[in-house]
């Protein structure tokens, strides 16, 4: 029987060589994210991958030490910061559950009387940004320096040109803001909301930054660069489940499947994933699949889970 | 750092018998399924729970030995014997992903021409029952026999008199074979199918037998009790990321923070949850929490998982 | 400026004659509804229009004398049995404002705990079919001797191979019907429902018919052939009400600006329209225009109320 | 038989003084609209009501001469003026028929790729309003003059703090706009539309002004006040049936049956109407029903139209 276990970096670092060569028939199947033009612009071939472990490595292979536009991939730090600042007060605020599909999300939003489904949705993430705007103005700094101190540094930065075209083109963040604000599900003034929101999803880091951030979610909430928890135990499992549940779009179920981890996907192309005890893994490659994820870097996770068995099920 | 492991059938027995002195104080805080008469009769205060170990072993505590309706429970036989029969062609029919909350299943169906989200929506459970129409007239009793082998042995039988309360008060499962007719969905009669699918969910059973006939999922397939795979790996996968997104109807979120692992629920009562590589766990308590899951039940999982770290995430 | 105003029989005939000939060229852009097997065999080019005046006169040209089956025709005199029956009874069982497009009916439905938006959709017709059932067994035989009644004589009868067609084909009736059941606004079991509702739709009659039995909702419930009221006058304005805001499916807003009249439409490829205080309309011709009217029913309606200015609007 | 005819105005003013008694007991009953914050401190005991007949003269009772809050009742001429500037383009961004009821309406605009379902729901009329921007820069202004020529002069204007009030609650609207915008179905910036909506719909005008408006309406476009046509017939017609069937909220079913008339209401407690070849009558009075009719309002039309028998149905 398959049997996950850690792995040496030597191990490593051969399977993330063979994962680099594998992956490159998949370019030119999928399309770069087309609706913020300042995304459009990146090199579509570019492909990443980094793992850390627990015992504080990490092992890289491909463009794994170029920064890029985490997207929704901040959500997951940003979620860290509402469940550190406030405990399960976020809950009051935004459900836990999947939210099925895209075609109706709106409906939903407004059947359910502007009550985010989970965190992870857009109007769920726009209200835990609202949520942290209480406790600083630039909610994304906030989040930057909180990667930062989970990844023990960071090579990216926020872009200002990522955010401005986001800032410019946000429309249907700013439908969703109007509604939180009608349902008072938000306190702030939804352009503002929406502004900074844009600005956090312009937060730029590297496979490696990121598979790192990620790292305290394998460990019960501990960091290896701090020394200490940064997040409590059950707050890590809440996180985890709702990445298990609803962090990949609308192909949760199928990732479940193909690579059985919990993960956060972002439409810079980035995905994080986390095998609790064992460790944390980043890909990063910009073709996007029909549901949104990175097309390459999924494909790059089914065959680590595959040859590590890190997979949960 | 906590630390997955076997347990030994010693330390698994006092756990469990101290799970059925701590659940009782949750006594009277559900609801039994009333809308099928049949079920509403069964005493409420019941609660058995069993583990199935890899060595073989099962250990059992409370009402662990007394047949109860599976319900929807039997959709995860079901499904795996549509797997079996066809691979991978049920999802030809069938989607994989989350349905997001209940307010609103008839319009995803509407919406979606007739294609069920996933196997365990009922609209989607209807389906398989139909595919395996194909295969035999008594689709129960190819579901009853699956779970006889694969536990090694069954205490329950089809309930007659459930499934005639349940033929004849399915009117919502009813619309829902109409509506997956009119879109192609289903081959046979509607009525022929939400008939076979009531008997298919009127088997009982005990959280022993349930238990044993959930560990080919912990094993990746394999069966210890005829000695050989009865389900390939790939497919082992599928049943169990469809659980752990999919399986505990709109709690599917708040169940893998509580419980982490991949489960299925039915409004008998019963849970049977998935520990990969580690074991089985089965609870039946008839009293539900407002999503329809065993509110004792959901307890005893949250206590086992917490006392033995087998969550995944 | 335009005056509406009763015609002779004498203009009325060469106006009739006029249109015959000029809806010609428009034989063929439509489609005959396809989805009730039978209905598909009828002759596409059929075209018949006749028009029934407060005097007791009635004239036609084309096919007006060629029964044909009314099929939604029909829920405009079972509406006028309901309203008969149980005065406003009805209306705690059904709404009566419009319901939108066609993409969500099963959700309107269901998001409105069963209660049907109208008479005139599909889940209210079968409510009034239900209701009727209250007060006869054979509710296509009722509405039939309320036809026959209005109109002084019917030229049709029950078309018992329609009915046993759309019997066989009704999935979409049945999942409504189960539905409806299920939130307990019919009484009798939906089967039975949708099987009296289809024998109901299977009615036939011609034009000169349909005409004569509509005139009663021009002269406030008083029928010309009975010599008394069949309606009272403010049943007869909601029926009229119901009509101008529901009658046409999904055109209601386009038929009202193209012909300014309340009318009733079925899937036959009948209209029948009613201008208070002047006369009453109807037409056949079996080719549907996509929200399935009759494509050129409604042209030849359309040039009736240029020539007479009859348009309420 | 009831005979719709012309009235004098000495018939007429008996009428309106023997209403303004007549609906006195139904005042608070109703709810004067609160959402928006400067609208709430209207007196809620106001009600006039005027009518305009095509000799030119009007007769009017109550508080007939002062000047309230137009709201919805200005997209009544908005569409006039869109109607007047493009024909039929502006159907090429909205459609014509009704929306069904209200807890879905965000779903519908969704479901429908950002086109409205008629010009009377807010999206509809958000897309009229950048329409118009197209033409003026101030459209509040625009419409303000053209109810000004259709009347011969407006004793109103606009309502500076109720503008100001209601853009800086605007939030639902907001979200509208910006749903249109990510569908390409407005041209301006969401925030400008929203505003210049805003602005239009705090015209005040009293029920004299208004009733003197609306009676082109009646009069197949012509102005008696211009000596010309200010609207061509068929636009007129295309007007009178949206009124018809989607100018009283989700009332507009009940509506035809209790008046009978086209009509448009607005939430500060005005309506109008619409009797072609007859007059136009103009009501005015706070409180509103649940579907956000003024209560007294529609009484006192339903009253009209019992002793004038203009009812079109």
């Amino acid at each position: 029987m398959r049997e996950p276990r850690p792995l040496t970096s030597y191990r490593l670092a051969d399977l993330l060589a063979d994962i680099v060569d594998h992956v490159r028939p998949a370019f030119g199947k999928g399309k770069v994210a087309g609706y913020i033009p300042e995304l459009a612009k990146v090199n579509p071939r570019k492909f990443g991958i980094a793992v850390a472990t627990l015992d504080g490595a990490d092992v890289a292979a491909g463009d794994a030490d170029e920064p890029f536009s985490l997207q929704s991939v901040t959500k997951l730090f940003a979620l860290q910061l509402a469940l550190n600042r406030g405990g399960d007060d976020i809950w009051t605020r935004v459900g836990k559950e999947p939210s099925g599909t895209a075609f109706n999300h709106l409906a939903i939003l407004e059947a359910e009387q502007g009550t985010p489904r989970n965190p992870f949705v857009n109007a769920g993430a726009l209200t835990v940004t609202d949520y942290l705007m209480g406790r600083s103005g630039d909610v994304a700094k906030l989040v930057l320096e909180y990667i930062r101190a989970s990844a023990g540094g960071i090579s990216g930065d926020i872009d200002e040109a990522v955010a401005a075209s986001e800032i410019a083109t946000a429309h249907q963040n700013r439908a969703i803001a109007h509604i939180l604000k009608v349902h008072g599900t938000i306190d702030h003034a939804p352009d503002a909301v929406v502004n900074a929101y844009c600005r956090q999803c312009a937060i730029t880091a590297s496979v490696r930054d990121l598979a790192r951030a990620a790292l305290p979610l394998a460990m019960d909430g501990f960091s290896l660069h701090s020394g200490e928890s940064i997040l409590a135990q059950r707050m890590v499992r809440r996180v985890n489940a709702v990445m298990m549940t609803c962090g990949m779009y609308d192909s949760t179920g199928s990732f479940a499947y193909r690579v059985g981890l919990p993960a956060k996907s972002g439409v810079g192309g980035g995905i994080v994933a986390v095998a609790p005890g064992l460790g944390s893994i980043a890909v990063w490659s910009p073709e996007l699949d029909r549901a949104g994820n990175s097309l390459v870097g999924t494909i790059a996770l089914e065959l680590f889970a595959q040859n590590t068995h890190w997979s949960v099920l």
